[in-house]
């Protein structure tokens, strides 16, 4: 498949007249064809308007035609073979396996949300019987479902140029939602994007569906993502990226004549607990594995181990030591984009600098473009209570360990962190005591707590919480990966006293779809 | 029990020193005995930093004993008897027999979530195996349950001095998620608020539940309830009251650090659409019933017919005086507020003037105090489509009658509305095509969709939903009344590999809360 340059508004492909972008290869530090015109606001009027206009037929199409949908596009991407992960590899520069396992995974959730959509569940279908001869006045029929809220825009991630981009978790739960979807591509990634964009243009298409279900805007600057996010249109906005951007979404949002739900993944530093029996006991393993996770994928994923707490003493020395020594033999890669690059080298340069930082080791040099250093640093307890910027996210493979001098000052490192995607727990049986201690404030504080692993790596399951309270997203009550997802997009109606003729038919006394429904306070698939 | 003009902080009862205030009786024009000190900043972080010390206990208490909590209010309130109806009637001029099933209703919301936390479906206990033979890598055990968000910041409604104030619905619901809930008492019902403040402190107490669990605060002006909603420790706030009010909590939670949630309820003039079968079948008797509905309680419902829709003919024609004259055989009465009389009479005096706007009836006048007399007014739906203002709600026994002159503008006028908490149907057998035609329009507009009957009275049930698209409410996703209502003060949390010593009671094995668990995608009460 070739790629163009063009943005899908529904079924058409158009040429952006506003100005041109080109992706860029960060390995070879050089444009790549061809070059890609950009969209401005009458580009986005018509996604909007077309999205709008699809969606009361989406919403309503039977559950079969939207899981044959997510089916369709996961088809799709898969046809497009090699194709799609050497355009990815180019634009991004991750190895091309672990693109080919990004690839499995995207096509994962969108099989996931389609047998989501069969089950029916996410209906959330409710009937309370009327009563007839209740007194002093009798109850009416009251039968509620969820209902998809309206088209969403999509933000892709730079890190995620297929999971969690064009056809990422965000589209694939809007979709399975009945949610019709307008996506801005990501500027550094616009060839992957305009490929898995015609993947599913392709998949609407073929199953007849109104074209507004899909569209795909590029823009040159920040003003098409900003009209998106404000047009009436748009009931809610799926993002992953930066805490500025994130932030800068939820203003527009918040600033609308109708305010709308922003779903901003954006920041996280990913506490990892490492407590005095089990650093004691597996000093060498944990240090070792701790560096391996943090340079995974040259350390850009949102759950990177950027922050170790432990007490200080002969262990913790030790377990710095090896860190070290391991992140010593890594060796500088490429970036996904030159600007991360450069904020990644300005991040760690500022941290050098921070009072009381120790720069405790450096991973090896290469000389290959946009790349970057593993970077160590260590502090004490007290300076990380006293400097609120020793917790701010630096994007790449960097962490800071901070010795506290007991359990008490652990404790309060930890009440003293803001909002996580996750906290690590390393924890033998005799660290149990204390892990029962900080467990309810890392509740407090996270989306996910894990014990004796690492962050990195999130499992795409009914019961995965990607997800925190603020910064690390914008509404802690919901998960941008896993089956929980599709929670964000829905909304309760209540049908009172409806004739059974004009009824939806996951309300219907015959339960035609053959959903679990409360019926009177009861669980049951009747 | 003796009103004190006291805040209650915790376990202690505080006279505020920022001033006076007294309670209002409309009815009477003259102030109640006695005068309440008004609270300051320091009383606000001391109820924010009780209720921050009581989270943890109170979310990981038994569900029984929050069960037992919500239930002891309840008792606790019944035991005030006739105390609190008559103390309720005289800040409220509401009908001690309305006031009675205002208490009867606020009880039985608080059994229902009584019930709700012992059943547990609120956990959203979800299991996903361990797969330790998975290739490439092994999958970790995921498991996840919804825990509490955190104290929450409830505001007192106008129009529901029991069911929609300090033990109302936001309470109920957030005690029942296990959020501590720091209230704002409304000042035109001060010691009603005090009289159920002391309900819940005794019950708090009686039960050994940690002090914060429950504060009452008191302002003179909007700075006590604006400093709650932007201190630190608050996570979430229920608001019930005008769409300014709203407004501005939104605005001032959208502004902190660390955004919030805010749930208000604000702003609708649930239309009633007449269809042409149903007025010309029932004329009479819908015109008689719509106005006994617009003109209970004073109009003071927020789900007032505020605006009906019904093609031109002779039918409407009937409708309307049967209407006119039903209106004008009902007296005008006391509102709530001298504030809320002078609203409406300035409401009904812009409606007036309005251009193409007719006064088709009043009222009859009354000698009462503070008294409103009911106003009906017709438009045509070329004057409705043009003039914004036109769907305003003016809270009082007010509504609008527009008249279509067929059934593609009626369907104009419904896609031109704003967001609804309800909106009604009238319909016999011969209406259900326009109906269904009909009938996407109002599910994307309105929370509840009721048929052949009048939006006031809100039944308390599984299935409600007492909620809608902005302006309605600030946040469609949820309702304020009804078993979802639990759903907002929650969100999910994933624990990973946990070892089974340090899981919660939700999520163990052996199901020691025998919970209904989503178990690798199965529904199973193990």
């Amino acid at each position: 498949m070739r790629i163009a340059g063009e943005m899908l508004l529904g079924a058409s492909s158009v040429r952006g007249t506003h100005g041109t972008l080109h992706a860029f290869d960060p390995a070879q530090n050089q444009e790549i064809e061809p070059a890609f015109g950009a969209g401005g606001a009458a580009d986005v009027e018509r996604a909007c308007a077309l999205a709008a206009a699809a969606f009361d037929a989406f919403r309503s199409a039977p559950h079969e035609m939207r899981a044959r949908l997510l089916e369709t596009i996961a088809e799709n991407i898969a046809a497009l073979g090699d194709t799609l992960v050497d355009r990815a590899h180019l634009e991004s520069a991750l190895p091309k396996a672990r693109l080919e396992g990004e690839r499995a995974r995207t096509i994962g959730q969108l099989k996931l949300f389609a047998s989501l959509v069969r089950d029916g569940r996410w209906c959330g279908a409710v009937l309370d019987s009327a009563l007839p001869a209740r007194t002093p006045a009798p109850r009416s029929d009251l039968r509620a479902q969820r209902i998809a809220l309206g088209p969403v825009a999509v933000f892709g991630a730079s890190n995620f140029p297929l999971a969690f981009s064009v056809a990422g978790g965000d589209t694939a739960s809007a979709l399975a939602a009945g949610c019709p979807v307008v996506v801005k591509a990501h500027p550094a990634h616009l060839g992957t994007s305009e490929l898995v964009g015609r993947a599913i243009q392709k998949a609407v298409a073929d199953l007849g569906l109104p074209e507004g279900v899909f569209s795909l805007l590029i823009g040159a600057g920040n003003a098409v993502g900003e009209a998106l996010v404000a047009h009436p249109a748009i009931k809610a906005v799926g993002f992953t990226g930066s805490r500025r951007g994130g932030l800068a979404l939820m203003a527009i949002a918040a600033a609308r004549h109708e305010p709308i739900p922003v779903y901003a993944e954006m920041s996280s530093v990913n506490p990892m607990f490492v407590l005095p029996a089990a650093l004691a006991a597996r000093t060498e393993a944990l240090a070792r594995g701790f560096v391996d996770s943090l340079t995974l994928g040259v350390g850009q994923f949102c759950t990177n181990p950027g922050l170790v707490i432990a007490l200080e003493g002969p262990a913790l020395a030790r377990f710095v030591d090896t860190a070290a020594g391991a992140l010593e033999g890594k060796r500088a890669q490429t970036m996904l984009t030159a600007g991360i690059a450069a904020a990644y080298e300005d991040g760690i340069g500022e941290r050098a600098c921070a009072p009381g930082v120790t720069r405790v080791a450096d991973g090896a040099a290469s000389d290959a473009h946009c790349a970057a250093r593993g970077a160590l640093f260590k502090t004490c307890a007290t300076q990380f209570l006293a400097d609120a910027q020793l917790q701010d996210e630096i994007f790449g493979p960097t962490s800071l360990i901070v010795g506290c001098r007991d359990a008490d000052e652990l404790l309060r490192v930890a009440e003293h962190l803001e909002g996580q995607l996750t906290a690590t727990l390393q924890i033998d049986e005799d660290d149990y005591a204390l892990a029962a201690r900080l467990l309810p404030t890392l509740e407090r504080k996270a989306g996910r707590i894990l014990a004796n692993g690492f962050p990195t790596g999130v499992e795409v399951t009914y019961a995965m919480v990607h997800g925190g309270p603020f910064p690390a997203t914008s509404d802690a009550r919901t998960t941008s990966v896993g089956a929980m997802a599709i929670e964000r997009f829905l909304r309760p109606l209540c049908y009172q006293d409806l004739p059974a003729a004009l009824l939806p038919a996951a309300l219907r006394d015959e339960n035609p779809l053959g959903l679990w429904r409360l019926r009177d306070g009861e669980l049951v698939r009747r």
